[in-house]
């Protein structure tokens, strides 16, 4: 019972890293989740993960998993079945998921797998695409005397006839889903008395060599405009409130110096 | 008028960078955030950033601006004024802010001077303190099923007599606001309608050495019993909503590890 072969199987699991990846861009991960990539054995990715991001730990094993819109709860359990197997085999591990692990990452359900397994974890925040999108068009989420709460929402699936907003309300919100609800959130938006000409900004692809972004009015997001505009393979936000309007004494210089910082 | 003299006069402002600072930890800023500090000549900060996090800028001048609880008005006006003055005199400026620039951050009032002034600047986000608590207690803000919306808020000032929360609603509610206000805003959240069993964490300093969280419910909270364990000098975040209760099959293991977590 006590033979070294005996001990090797009966090694201590390793540790798993849950890491929140950020927005896109492989600098916007933070300075802890880039060196425990760096010390990482093997790493599980979503998809949305970038090349540049794994450019982090060129040393560990990789391993895509996921679907880049929505995973099924079969693929979510197989995830938390591989991560329990991989803390089995490596002292370090590391489940790198896009945005930050706990705002609708899921972590939850892995997090649960570990603990019945009894392996040790740590989670690693990471920016989410909100803040990203915010910096990007260099518009703030809240404003003194304007905005001081901000919500984000998602939903479970495209389901037409749900109210999709009644349970949310704040001075700013942004929805983590796209192009088919984007008309539907504004008009109830609207009807619930939200002023029709609120800034309605749509980023694309935050921080990424693909990001987008265009300023509607919430009235013109009802109308369609927006899905209009949109690229319907690309993650989008929808970002609705009045301190993502217009600076009152915004100046634009001759250089069209707006555009860059929103390229930046 | 083309003299070398008056070449120099009107050199091209410098630019300057806000960047997140995040919630506390220096390796919970980004990598990018982290670079730039390092090639910063000046560096306007906060006074809740840390001495650890100043180790990014070595080579740069410091400035302390702010105040710990809130800035008047007139602060702010100062500070605005000082990083367009820094701007003229240094080619990379950096205003680092705790947590998120966009979010609770005034970051809106410095770039409106920044644009009025004609200087180029660039945002960098930064894990805001809401997200880096659900990591430390490893709890999600989110969850399959359960939550699929949050809400961050805060309020302009203490005043007694004003319902803080009637305009805001989500699954989750963090409330980056402190000890005088919990027992008011976990009653009215009661009042309109909230399980009385709802979980309510504390969560203070979170990721500094100072961090401490626990978890009541929102009857206990009603009851002064969170005002109670808080430390009024720490900054702290009331985080309510069922997501963040304990995970259903959670297994307390007998090394104690669920501590281990927390002050991960």
């Amino acid at each position: 019972m006590n033979s070294p072969q005996d001990k090797a199987k009966r090694h201590a699991p390793g540790k798993v890293y849950l890491i929140g990846a950020g927005p896109g861009a492989a600098d916007l991960i933070t300075v802890r989740g880039a060196r425990l990539l760096g010390e990482a054995e093997v790493v599980l990715h979503d998809a949305l993960v970038s090349p540049e991001m794994l450019a982090w730990c060129p040393q560990a094993e990789l391993i895509e998993v996921g679907k880049r819109c929505g995973q099924r709860s079969t693929a979510q359990l197989f995830i938390n079945r591989q991560i329990v197997d991989l803390a089995g085999k490596y002292a370090r591990v590391v489940r790198l998921k896009g945005g930050d692990p706990m705002l609708f990452g899921r972590a939850d359900e892995e997090l649960q797998a570990l603990e019945a397994a009894g392996i040790e974890y740590e989670v690693v925040p990471g920016i989410t695409a909100a803040l990203a999108a915010a910096s990007a068009i260099a518009r703030p989420l809240t404003k003194r005397g304007v905005s001081r709460s901000v919500a984000f929402a998602t939903q479970a699936k495209a389901a037409d006839e749900v109210d999709v907003d009644a349970d949310v309300k704040a001075d700013t919100i942004v929805y983590y889903m796209g192009r088919d609800q984007a008309a539907r959130i504004a008009a109830q938006l609207i009807a619930r008395g939200k002023p029709a000409t609120t800034p309605a900004w749509v980023v694309e692809a935050a921080t990424t060599p693909r990001q987008r972004s265009h300023q509607f009015t919430l009235r013109e997001m009802a109308a369609g405009e927006a899905a209009a505009w949109m690229d319907p393979v690309q993650p989008s936000l929808l970002m609705i409130g009045e301190a993502l309007g217009q600076r009152e004494t915004e100046a634009v210089p001759a250089d069209g110096r707006p555009d860059a910082i929103r390229a930046a």
